[in-house]
């Protein structure tokens, strides 16, 4: 594994790998605990050419807690954006003795045209490309299914080793621009769970019905196949339309059809958890009754993302893995 | 003491202990020194809301003395400003294991909102919220007065224990938007001093009279009772007519009857202190001739708020005290 | 030596400092190797008035590796924009205990300003003011042709103490706006080399006759006399003339005539190297093919940078020398 580019490229003993070694991460996360020394001299440059604070943020707090220097690298009021090529950039920061770059381009495939030139020889990461691949996203949200859908499911440490074999997760939203979706799909399948994608018609993607998941327009026929998790996705207000009625429904409409409320939420599985990878929209594809309720994992998918994106940095960045304890 | 909101909440014990540890930390910033350990591990995120890079920077320094980890969260082009709530946003950070929030907020009252609900679990320090309270600068203030108005009088470190009783703090300029006239009023008057208000009426804010403080329209009349410390406050320029003699007053006219030029810098007992909280509009509010006198404290405020915020900072932070020296 | 403003007023001996250092501080660089610990508890304020990433992330790297914190202050947004002056400014950052300052500007001689004061008491680093100067620029291109036109000329370390006496540079392009193009005449002369400036007449100061360099409006007889090394600028596409054939060129005009491409390129003596600061215009002042070359330094020079700016900060910063190891 040099790079973190694809959820799809990933094979099971890799995602086991990185999964394992977040849980030895969230062990040491205790907030009295000092740093974790393993980063320290390395310098990680969050190359951020679209706006995601949170996602910034988490990658932030994880290099920093393995002692990495951060630089972080707005593409807004750069020479990129007064027209620098990526290849510029990219061999800018190679020179400039980089250890390692977190990625979020605008852009499906940036990551993988940086990590597929000669252009920089460093550790790529992905933090979201367009409408592709969000991997750290699926990986966290996996670690959270691992931690309440096997052994003692109840949000406790997994074992070591630990798939979905036998999971069922329910994905709904607006698959056509998530590239949550995409990846979480991908990932979950790797690692032995089914899946079914629930959307309107309007958004999904050409070509779903290849993705190995099974599809549907109805969220209460998924619901009523009992699922493990119900993974909400974030909506876009600018993809719906505000009479309704037409290609697109109104807010009003998708949360009536594809809204997670709490006749919904009781209707599932008394085990079965509520996933968003957040920021919500509350009242739109998610009521506040379904999360803050205490089935919901949103909050411990936040940070479940640290403790992924410490695994992350450290197998792909330490040059020596002796010293993680 | 849990957070850090209010000057009004702060007992007298605990505004003497702010100021005695922000005294050992003052004792510390001889800059050939190395950092202090003390926060070792620990990672504070500034969640500004409204720039104030002044305020900004004082805080990442004081932190990054005390061996902190720092990440800037500014709104803009965060998911806040595309409307996440300031719900998600605390959870969100409290879920990634933050240890410290330092909030800065246009709106009166969000960092005790932060603090009174169980969104996150870590201390709140408030920056500045809108016009109501920015207590770090009430607390420099008193810190800048100990050194000036009490024991040798020429801003040497005071006594621990020392408070401001006997003491006379007059306070200029737009005291009804002013979040530090707010705050150093309270605290002032906890630490004994007496405080008389001055302003044009159309600056004052209704009830200002149960403030415990003197209120005068005459700045005159106010310097002819010999205080120890005149505070002038920043005039938003917004705040002045162009053409004057109406509401509101012309900068020409504020600076006539509200600004401290060099007649009344004279006019002043030769121990008083001129402060002013910065950024300085010169030539309005005050003088170049007062701001850089020989009695002005001006940048030694600077010097102490990063005193005081390393204070701030360590008290509420630190879980194991022992290791300041 | 204690700041860093121009490239004319450091002596021979300091430009030989400052290489010999940055060699020093190349051995270090290797990925593997921990931070140097020279700067640690001192504090480097990146002051930029003016957007830079590039040159923000080179110094940011630097210090970062000395072990310095550094806090980023952009001007925007700040009380700067909203009309502080810069001596408020200056003075707020000494106040705060600031150890050095890395200060970019739009305005030439911004930098000289703060450093001709006592507005501020620290180092002041200049990167870059207006049309004026950027040293560590003129250094880090110096440290190249060092490593390539001296000794073994295969781009390793150079020996202590080597000048570029016998060496002569081509400079090509926008002088007249360039201050890459004045710092790097004044170093190379003081280091022994000789200059030809070569420009369009509309592209040239007024006073270029005074400089010391040879002065030519044709890039092909320039390149005819075998110059050691040949150094693109930037051109700034806002002044070139859409239409062309007026007092501006045309882009196409312009890299016909003053763009380095392949027949140029071939027309180089074997061992002449292609420079350029970067950011570049692919197609307009260089071609692919050349900047791409083996025998373009484009990329050495960005390396280069954060060497020749960690000897800078180390040598202005460190209180105390002998810990570097």
């Amino acid at each position: 594994m040099k790079h973190l580019l694809n959820a799809k490229d990933l094979t099971k003993d890799e995602v086991l790998l990185l999964l394992d070694t977040a849980e030895a991460m969230a062990a040491t996360q205790d907030r009295q605990m000092k740093k974790l020394p393993v980063l320290r001299g390395k310098t990680v440059v969050n190359l951020f050419f679209e706006d995601s604070t949170r996602t910034r943020i988490s990658f932030e707090a994880a290099a920093k807690r393995l002692s990495a220097d951060v630089i972080n690298f707005s593409a807004k009021g750069s020479s990129v954006s007064k027209g620098e090529s990526l290849k510029d950039t990219a061999q800018t920061l190679d020179a400039m003795g980089i250890d390692g770059v977190v990625i979020r381009h605008s852009a499906s495939g940036a990551p993988h045209r940086l990590a597929s030139t000669d252009w920089i020889d460093v550790p790529i990461l992905n933090a979201g490309d367009g409408t592709h691949q969000h991997p750290t996203q699926a990986l966290l949200d996996a670690f959270t299914m691992r931690r309440h859908l096997t052994g003692a499911k109840d949000g406790s440490p997994a074992a070591d080793g630990t798939d979905l074999s036998g999971n069922h997760v329910v994905i709904v939203g607006d698959v056509l621009h998530s590239r949550v979706a995409r990846s979480n799909v991908e990932l979950l399948q790797t690692l032995g769970a089914t899946v079914t994608l629930v959307a309107p018609p309007t958004l999904l993607p050409v070509g779903v019905e290849n993705w190995g998941a099974k599809v549907s327009y109805d969220l209460d026929a998924a619901i009523a196949e009992e699922p493990d998790a119900v993974m909400m996705l974030r909506v876009q207000r600018e993809r719906m339309s505000a009479a309704g009625g037409g290609f697109f429904p109104s807010p009003l409409e998708y949360h009536r059809v594809y809204g997670l409320d709490r006749v919904r939420m009781n209707a599932l599985p008394e085990h079965a958890i509520i996933m968003h990878p957040g920021p919500m929209n509350r009242g739109l594809e998610i009521s506040s009754e379904a999360a803050d309720s205490p089935r919901s994992t949103i909050l411990e998918q936040v940070t479940n993302g640290v403790s992924i994106r410490m695994a992350a940095l450290y197998l792909l960045l330490a040059g020596d893995k002796e010293s993680l304890s």
